[in-house]
């Protein structure tokens, strides 16, 4: 045996995540690496919570990255708020509403499922329905923006919906936080969780969370003992709390921390309502791409996500042939479908750094020659054109 | 608010981990970001399986790193292993044996605890008595090499003990791998688990982890499922899997992944057998430093973990301030106690690439001109030359 070392290739991120990321965000995750008790850690930690309650617009005081991917973040508000018995009414419109069935199954709780088709936003009116039939429930969960199709649901009005019924709400925002408008404090979200790999162009790794007054008072009022050790917020609170002595839980991923701070201070440099709207910036000139060339988004227009652009595959067209002549001829990353959209749909990210005009315009253009090229029936050599009147 | 970039100090670190990171290492996380369904990645991914074999000493399939940090990879080993009614017998000579008790009671195990002293190895005596007297048992847990006193345990012993009572085995091997010898398929460990913050001198946030067959056939005859999502061996089977294709089933921490990657390649380049060596040469200079001074070892001589050394804080000397010192002068980080020995000792770390000669004069030097400045009860001047013979 004798494997050396890897070099990747460069490639252009413009799939469901990850992201393009910034390289300050590569430099600053490349600097020594310092003990995780280190009172220079400690300040940057503290400063990471404060950044990080810029981005869900809350007060938060229990604000913080998971050591761990999406799904652990999520399985962090599923084990925490759901005890054996509870009844969790639970918004499926895509891949990620089923997963949270599964963990509401694997806490022991009951998940009532409110099922909407995939590729469009959850409907308040079933959602309001299901709080009405089922009064014992304890928790709402939702996906805010489902990446799987590039849905955006009514955060505000579901969660309204839920405290009316006393619920608590558990919110995914992977997809959505920096994004798009996401005001945690303002619609009382309880138990959110996100991804670095998304619109915030980190590299994965991370899970930023955050818990409301509420969520909090539920966790320390549990008859049973959390069952993840590693997740278990009272254990967590000791360690990422405020102030004071730090309670040694595991050791932090130091320099994906360094990473995510980085890419906190980009976006609030940038300014969260400027980032919000270079994503519909950039989403409207890909759409007047798309359009032109005859692509068919799959969502609803008032319902679309601008980070996540699923279009359906023309008839006839071989889809992995193309997402892999992408890869291999222009270095260009776009996703497939997942689930039960795998093969009918492409998805084309514009998150965070990747949100910008060189990207799409290339990506207009790469697809446009590939499909042309492959006889597809679109309408070719208007798209980037299109796109560029848009930016006008 | 305003947040700007962070600068970490230049440390050294000679703590209980992490240990200081290669640069090669720092250099090759900042390389460029793809995506996790990648070719390229996927091929990636096949090397870091046959290099972590390499590491593990081990010809198990189920070979591979878990998005987390080794608190994760002890919980995987658990949650896969244990089921409801399931009688674990624990071995506890330090913190982390407690760890795992608490593992088992979330997983709604029975522990049963086999107990030694703060300090030296894990008896056999015991855990054959334990054994012996519980003939319903189904796995024995303990840890190779306590992180939290420098004392390791005769891991091939204790394994064979527990398979001629028909239980599979967990080991901790979070500071052992790549520092003491760990032969994960001769010493017949059935899922075995890591950090990468020791002895393979990576950033800290990833769990290598280790599974016989022994142990796949146990996680997929349960009557039971896996109470943790994330940690489910069922479904990370499909991601890290052979060869085919790989169901998605979370974002991995891409570039983390590079960085154990290349610090996977360089223990490659340096032979294993070389780093067991290395790590045992430096703490046998550092040991001679030590006596010379007059610093006690906390673990008998036999029992001593080479990258690990405790000793105890001699007489009347403030430890915290001594360490607080060593950071803020010297920029050198060395460890303090952790549970029932904190205040006791101090944790000096020889680990990975930190495991070199200027590092043990360098920790030497600093500490014996500290000691000898605070009227410390030492035999002061004498530490670097003593170890400085060693080296001859």
């Amino acid at each position: 045996m004798s494997i050396t070392s890897f070099h990747p290739p460069v490639r252009t991120l413009m799939g469901p995540g990850p992201s393009d990321v910034n390289p300050r965000i590569l430099e600053a995750m490349s600097r020594p690496t310092v003990g995780h008790l280190d009172p220079v850690f400690v300040g940057m930690m503290d400063e990471m919570k404060e950044l990080l309650r810029y981005a869900f617009n809350t007060a938060n005081e229990l604000t913080m990255p998971v050591s761990a991917p999406g799904s652990a973040g999520m399985e962090m508000c599923f084990v925490n708020l759901v005890e054996p018995g509870d009844k969790v009414i639970v918004c499926q419109n895509g891949v990620f509403g089923g997963r949270m069935k599964e963990n509401v199954e694997r806490c022991g709780g009951t998940p009532v499922m409110v099922e909407d088709d995939w590729g469009v936003a959850v409907s308040p009116e079933k959602v309001e329905a299901a709080l009405k039939a089922n009064p014992d429930a304890k928790v709402l969960a939702f996906v805010h923006a489902e990446t799987s199709t590039g849905a955006i649901s009514d955060a505000k009005t579901l969660s309204a919906l839920a405290h009316e019924h006393d619920c608590l709400v558990i919110a995914d925002t992977v997809t959505s936080l920096a994004g798009s408008p996401l005001m945690v404090d303002d619609w009382q979200l309880d138990a959110v969780y996100s991804g670095t790999q998304k619109c915030l162009s980190c590299v994965p790794g991370l899970s930023p969370v955050t818990f409301s007054q509420r969520a909090i008072d539920s966790v320390t009022s549990r008859k049973s003992k959390v069952q993840s050790w590693f997740l278990d917020l009272n254990l967590i609170l000791g360690y990422w709390g405020g102030g004071g002595k730090r309670a040694y839980h595991h050791t932090a991923p130091i320099n994906t921390l360094y990473a995510l701070h980085e890419s906190l201070v980009i976006l609030q440099e940038e300014g969260i309502e400027n980032s919000w709207a270079r994503h519909q910036k950039n989403h409207e000139a890909l759409r007047a791409g798309f359009e032109a060339m005859g692509l068919d988004f799959v969502v609803p227009e008032d319902q679309r996500l601008p980070q996540l652009n699923a279009v359906s595959i023309p008839d006839g067209v071989d889809e992995a042939a193309v997402r892999a002549a992408l890869l291999n001829e222009y270095n260009l990353e776009i996703g497939a479908g997942l689930g039960a959209m795998a093969g009918k749909i492409w998805r084309v990210g514009l998150m965070g750094y990747a949100s910008n005009q060189t990207n799409v315009l290339f990506c207009l253009g790469a697809l446009d020659a590939l499909l042309s090229g492959m006889s597809a029936p679109i309408n070719s050599g208007v798209a980037v054109e299109a796109a560029r009147t848009a930016y006008q």
